[in-house]
């Protein structure tokens, strides 16, 4: 049958963990902690089956969480969002995206997407029968050039997709962005979509510069994040989306006819959570910079260099120094030879710059995992 | 702004669940079991957890789960479909259904759907820019007209999605129906939909016909099941497609970008329940149909008039002895003045029947719920 999705293919992420898998390589690939969730967490999850929370939790999320999200966004971000009209729990952050592409975005119509970007964006907007139009970040800094934004604005322009922390890149955007993306989006129809799963993993004192802090970003924005990396379960699949009224409504329309609503036992047991332990997302910067900085410092002590990570859990490697290959070829060379897996950057491109040499590792592991990378590394 | 589903509201399940809440009513309503889930489930759930499965379940689903739901389908419909290339593990059969939809039904085309059906199948179409075709089934024993079907088909004819046992009739297909299916669909380019996540609550020694069973059939078909009702965990939202390599590559596709995977310990459990006691679901019928046979003794006793129940958990009653009210009304004027709550059948119509006095009342509760409802049920 002729495909509907002709660009799409097994995720990198997939292929190289499988690959990783095959040859008992350290895999600093796909981007997922190797550590415990937290003991608490899984104790709530426990309490919320045995205290029956088993059915259908409310479509729009289990009210505790909504309320603990709501408290947790205003203590954060200085602004309250309505947990009854603004804020909708999901399948992860994964689906969150999805429905408000499809929410909003209509065949036709285009949609902004800052290269390297995470490779998820593109397909949903695809199956809305729109287009993605790619603009790169500065192959250096991964900053935003603005103008380069506005220029690929169009009548058919309906929505921007930003992210920060930045995957994969871990650049982070400054107020003065966010100023400019006002700027940009003032008396405009277009909406905007933030993608800010790793907004509480932020390093050297800066701040996550979230949409909700800008009263004129958020009125068109849909603000998405998760739990899944924030309290170190990528499987647990609970995120959630905070947009307006009138946008959370077309939001959860799609939302109620794609999942209806997500396991209702970890929406109770994030609510405890986040009400109980606040503590855990404020150190949440200072655990991942110590990583950071550790993984870093070992880097150091190789062939390979690493770029400034200013936020999440990823560290850019220029592999210059060490090989020729391109960045795909180059990664199945390291898991297969060298016993290490890491992420080509070419697939979060639709044209990767030209004699880039850079991958991606993920230090959200133990410090042995790490070690036992770096052991294999010091001998490129 | 301009909704991109304009016929799509608050669901009937969550406004009448959110009216009995309000009014105290005991909720017949929504369909969802107010007993607990397996405690063996519970604690597998927790193991899965504390050994560490908390991070990404493979995109297609947990092995040992696909492996699991293979083995099943093998006893039960003498069928063994290929756990990497046919199965994939959902969010639900809600997301099953959304992503078969997405997957190969393009913009322009259309699915027949019989009414009545269940509200997740339409906005699914319409958001794929293609249109739901409407073919009722027979009024009153919900029996498919085939040679309706067949006059519906056009050239633009993409998909037949059919649902056994029904929601919210408890109408089977047979194996003559399956038989005509075939016929139907044969030399055309149309795929089927088979939703059946009542499958194992059948009841009279009746024989769920899976299209699984059905060579012609199954080559053409997703296949959508899910845990919630056969494990009375119906939050809990971990489902499944069986379909051909070719059609699962497609559905992985929209799978891949619009949830990834499912929350992670929940299939690890269900793996070990499906292994360790396939008695649970042999066991099932029975559990329902002593539930089915004594609700419906006891609703002889009061003026509603209780239709055949062949499979699933919810019994259709004719309301006409009591009320002139149409079905939206009557539920309503139920919840509030009487204390229990009903689905109306009109919103699963494009259109209802004219004068059709039929609502739906979910059986899968604890005797002391349903004694509670009839009650009050006697008093009308
Ligand atoms: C869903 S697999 C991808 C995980 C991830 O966020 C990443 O590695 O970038
Ligand atoms: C997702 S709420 C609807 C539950 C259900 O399957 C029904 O009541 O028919």
């Amino acid at each position: 049958i002729e495909t509907k999705l002709p660009k799409v293919g097994t995720t990198i992420f997939t292929t190289m963990s499988q690959l990783a898998a095959e040859h008992g390589a350290v895999n600093l690939g796909q981007g997922f902690p190797d550590f415990s969730v937290p003991e608490r967490l899984v104790e709530a999850l426990d309490r919320a089956m045995r205290d029956g929370h088993n059915q259908y939790a409310p479509m729009t999320g289990v009210p505790a969480l909504r309320r603990a999200i709501a408290a947790k966004t205003e203590r954060v971000y200085a602004h309250r969002p309505d947990m009854d009209a603004e804020i909708t729990v999901t399948s992860g952050a994964t689906e969150a995206i999805f429905n408000a592409i499809h929410a909003v975005v209509r065949a036709g119509d285009e949609v902004i997407v800052l290269d390297p970007a995470y490779d998820c964006y593109e397909p949903a907007i695809d199956l809305a029968g729109a287009r993605a139009v790619h603009v790169p970040l500065d192959p250096a800094t991964f900053a935003p050039d603005w103008q380069r934004v506005k220029d690929a604005i169009s009548p058919r322009t309906r929505m921007l997709m930003i992210n920060s922390p930045h995957n994969p890149s871990g650049a982070m955007l400054s107020a003065a962005d966010m100023d400019t993306v006002a700027d940009l989006l003032r008396d405009t129809g277009i909406f905007l979509l933030f993608d800010e799963v790793y907004e509480h993993i932020v390093f050297d004192g800066a701040r996550h510069e979230s949409a909700l802090r800008y009263p004129e970003l958020r009125e068109r924005a849909f603000v998405i994040s998760s739990f899944g990396k924030t309290y170190h379960c990528t499987g647990w699949k609970v995120g959630y989306c905070i947009a307006p009224p009138a946008l959370s409504a077309e939001f959860r329309k799609v939302h109620q006819y794609n999942v209806f609503c997500t396991f209702a036992p970890a929406q109770h047991a994030f609510a405890e959570m986040l009400d109980a332990d606040p503590a855990h997302y404020d150190q949440l910067g200072a655990f991942y910079e110590a990583k950071r900085d550790r993984f870093r410092n070992q880097l150091l002590g190789t062939k390979l260099e690493p770029l400034p990570v200013p936020g999440g859990y990823f560290q850019l490697v220029d592999y210059s120094a060490v090989s020729e290959l391109d960045d795909f070829a180059f990664c199945r060379w390291l898991t297969i030879k060298k016993g290490v897996t890491a992420i080509p950057l070419s697939p979060f491109y639709e044209s990767p710059p030209p004699g880039q040499r850079l991958v991606r590792l993920c230090f959200a592991k133990n410090d042995a995992t790490l070690d036992a990378a770096i052991e294999r590394l010091q001998k490129l």
